[in-house]
């Protein structure tokens, strides 16, 4: 597909870095959701200064052409996927810690900053950027924001959304507009803020952020506890909660994703039951709490074991940290992300598993236990997606919906859920999200065929 | 204003309980605002099925007539107040807890379900509804949804959007919308909930929400502290944030607040400085908590006191639960809700206090310190408003932009500020919100003239 006539040149004269590079354009087109698009996009942009990704839109919006907003590309969803024809604007230059306030515990930055980055220049001050998604490392605040990622700490501390105070945001045309607020609490009109997260860069392009920081705990305390099976391992989690407790980390992992652990990293975690579950408290209360948590889970465990030190505790967590990594070393794996009422977490780990005897695959399952959101990995051998491999994860979208869950617990829905992201809301619902689309983008460049 | 021909005998036939009785138009008129429409409305509507609302909005859409959404009425900012030719469409009525799940920790509840009902229903099974707003005992649910209120613990628990997980939301059209989940964790679409969270019933009628609780602590803990004036309370309040403490409320009050609450109460507060902190803490660290902040506090403090056991603690609390009442004894007020960065708190409060000396206008100033929200509320002799409290009360909002603040933390705009609200948040936002307005509400019949 060819771009419209005049407009690379208007866009070459208002923005320094528009590139048309194949090796650039190739790289652009891709997340890490798997998805490839029939061939890479037609020019990508990598502004520096708000006033370019204003103009790169204005320029969309009169010429027509679609944009896809991209951060570090470590999208599991699909959102960042480009296609022939569009705009991929590459906002991870965008990438200054303008603040950080001590005081009031906040920071403004711009969306290109990697999380890791941040996590480290709050930890200076003794503060922390609490959301912490697995992919810290190479994940932007930006592309936190546009889906609203999740974490290991959020069963404690919230997910993106609530770490974020406020938005500087560029609409389809142009318009650069600030949302929320640098105080703690407000609710002067409607939340915009609330609206762009999470909105997978289909409603603007978020290129600043006021973010609500939290004091470092002085201690993060572990314990590791195997069970027998998954369910157990299930039950016992949600007695975690019953009993009132609240962990920072509650992590379970069951069997085939322990054997594909010590497989890949020579450990020996599969020897010690048919599932763990990975537990970690903070804050004042952390002794209290990880004894109190160490209790329940004790009660059914095979073994259970506290970390004693910060090294013995990091050790404890490996497992988890080293799950997706040693899972991928063995082939591709379509990355599931369901969340289910706690409740019923036990059943959902039992009948995933069911799903993938039936269709003759390999399915590795994860959770954030403590949230309900549970990741089963589909494997498969490199190459195309097996049919099998496709209907099993229909089936789990499917067993989510009937758990009374959700299909997608923080990846997003991006081009890989859109069918079933109209299952989960309704055509009500679908209906309200399009008339907002509409509204903001009447155009309809932005990111157009993601989300909804 | 008369309703356009028609439309009162098909609402009739529609729903159940619709009134043109003055005595019941009288007080549908008003909520706690102090606003009182030129005349009242014309029409009452006590809807007890979602049928029902969602036929009254789809009769009020076809014949144009404007619809004000009421609660119990308790709100400070206007959005309940109703003129004539408006109908009242007051859901107290869908009043039912629907369910309590002690497992999952939600609440289903209608949206006419009283604060302090639900709280109690939740503290039956060891849960609680974390927000509190201060008019727990009168404020429905509904109506904390509709302003996102605030109250004592949101400075650890958040605030209404905080807990609500999912909306039944019924449109401008008659049409019955489900937002949101029932699970912890969810990323499927846009965030609609929190588009409906504090809309001040601008774009649908909310008729059912899953509610997130929480577990009821097991101990709080209160500490008291006085100071020599405000400016040294502010700073201590500031400090125990600096000390990463968290205290689940931390309250403060200045001289002519605690001497009201003395001159209606017979207490002695205002002997004990020139203004007084509350502070507790909950959950298991309760006792290191507030420990470590009477410490903090303890450094500039002319008296500290903590409570040994419950019944020292309610009194320690006593003199924050009596203000408003106290100083609503002896006249009317305006009562203000800004909210600045904690780090200008101190300056926000005396400030205030200069302009009230300015203006020659009595002040009484407490805050949730926790958050910078602070309420001046400037007092007057029953009657009509002088022209010194409103001009006091309008330098109060531009003192709460320039500390970098927002014109109200948990009130609203309503009515009265909404001149305010579109100096805050600038033409653009303004004009994204009457875009979302006009996409969601296109006859313009939810709540005009309220809000944006």
């Amino acid at each position: 597909m060819s771009l419209p006539e005049g407009f690379l040149s208007a866009l070459d004269a208002a923005v320094e870095d528009v590139s048309t590079d194949p090796v650039a354009l190739a790289a652009a087109a891709l997340d890490r959701s798997g998805v490839v698009p029939e061939s890479p996009p037609s020019v990508l942009v990598r502004p520096v200064t708000v006033d370019e990704v204003r103009e790169t839109l204005r320029l969309a919006s009169h010429y027509v052409v679609p944009v896809v907003p991209r951060g570090g590309g470590s999208g599991v969803a699909g959102a960042a996927v480009a296609g022939p024809g569009q705009v991929v604007l590459d906002v991870s230059g965008l990438d200054q810690i303008k603040e950080i306030d001590a005081v009031d515990q906040i920071a403004i930055v711009g969306p290109g900053v990697v999380t890791a980055t941040l996590e480290a220049a709050a930890g200076r001050v003794g503060l922390r950027y609490a959301p912490d998604p697995a992919s810290a490392a190479i994940s932007t605040i930006g592309g936190n924001i546009a889906t609203n990622a999740g974490g290991l700490r959020c069963v404690k501390y919230g997910v993106t959304r609530d770490a974020v105070l406020g938005l500087d945001v560029v609409l389809a045309d142009g318009t650069l507009l600030s949302t929320g607020r640098q105080t703690l609490k407000g609710v002067a009109g409607l939340d915009l803020t609330s609206l762009f997260v999470g909105s997978e860069g289909t409603l603007g392009v978020v290129v600043g952020a006021t973010l609500r920081l939290r004091p470092l705990p002085e201690q993060t305390l572990t314990v590791a506890a195997a069970f027998s099976d998954v369910e157990a391992a299930a039950r016992a989690c949600a007695a975690v909660a019953a009993a009132r407790r609240e962990p920072s980390m509650l992590e379970l992992l069951d069997e085939r994703t322990l054997r594909v652990v010590d497989r890949a990293q020579g450990t020996t975690y599969s020897q010690r039951g048919g599932a763990l579950v990975i537990a970690q408290a903070d804050g004042p209360a952390a002794g209290l709490e990880i004894t109190a948590i160490a209790e329940v889970l004790g009660k059914e465990a095979t073994w259970v074991e506290q970390g004693v030190d910060e090294e013995s505790s990091a050790r404890l967590v490996e497992a988890r940290r080293l799950a997706l990594p040693s899972i991928e070393a063995f082939g591709s794996v379509l990355i599931e992300d369901i969340c289910v009422p706690r409740s019923r977490l036990a059943e959902a780990f039992r009948r995933v598993a069911e799903i993938g005897d039936r269709h003759g695959v390999r399915i590795y399952s994860f959770a954030h236990a403590g949230d309900g959101n549970l990741h089963p990995l589909v494997g498969y051998p490199r190459g195309p997606v097996p049919a099998g491999v496709v209907a099993a994860g229909d089936e789990i979208f499917g067993l989510a919906l009937e758990l009374g869950g959700t299909v997608t617990g923080e990846h997003g829905v991006g081009l890989l859920k859109r069918d079933w992201l109209a299952r989960e809301i309704g055509p009500e619902a679908l209906a309200v999200h399009r008339t907002l689309k509409a509204a903001l983008d009447p155009v309809g460049i932005l990111n157009p065929g993601k989300g909804y």
